[in-house]
């Protein structure tokens, strides 16, 4: 399907490999800090391979027990889908006891702005503030 | 599992969900319309049922044929993981012909910036610029 948010979820589109990264995310990095999720070993084995054959994680060492998985650019490029899930389901399923995480800027430890489309002017943009522009590669093969 | 990203993901967390929604910020709003991104009947069926029950979608109207599917607030909200998940497939699995679709603030005509996190004083922030505090909610049931 030739579009790029059917592209990302044919690699990204799964709820164990979502958590799989939030957890990257929160420092994990062993197949047994992985496991704490809940995630049965055959799943996370399967997609812990997928995620380095997609070049999400890089597993150190290549080979052999005792490996690391770390995130590369293309892994940490994942954070804003995982911040847009976060503070959606912040607002939409929220937990009675208040706040779970806040994620903040570690120079000013202010909290994040919500995640939200901007205007190269830095201005936050709601749904019917963006149109959208059909390109070159768009329903061709 | 106490996690706005796995509350959310519940919910969202489901390939044919998120494309379903891609195509309702098309503007599609018919059960027809949403057939032509090649879901089967039966599970498009299902997914536009979760997705009124859970207030993403409102049924017009709410029974009976000829029935539109609108976006509420919490359905529009969905809109920055879509675009977040578009802009890292435009980066990652890019099309050789160029852009597919880009995404433009509708008043000025320009792209809107790569989704990103964004401090309040509006700096576009790298995941090894934010750190996360831990609520009340956190870990407990």
């Amino acid at each position: 399907m030739n579009c790029s948010v059917a592209q990302a979820l044919e690699v990204l589109g799964d709820r164990w490999t979502l958590l799989i990264l939030r957890d990257a995310f929160r420092g994990h990095t062993r197949f047994d800090q992985f496991l704490e999720t809940g995630i049965s070993r055959n799943i996370l084995t399967t997609r812990l391979k997928h995620l380095v054959d997609e070049g999400i994680f890089d597993r150190d060492p290549p080979t052999g027990k005792f490996a690391e998985y770390k995130l590369t650019r293309k892994g940490l490029d994942v954070q804003p889908i995982l911040l847009s899930f976060t503070h959606w389901g912040d607002e939409y399923e929220p937990h009675p006891k208040g706040a779970r995480l806040t994620f903040v800027d570690r120079w000013s430890g202010k909290p994040i702005q919500e995640m939200s489309a901007f205007s190269q002017e830095g201005k936050a943009l709601k749904a019917s503030d963006i149109s959208v522009i059909v390109g070159p590669a768009y329903e061709s093969e």
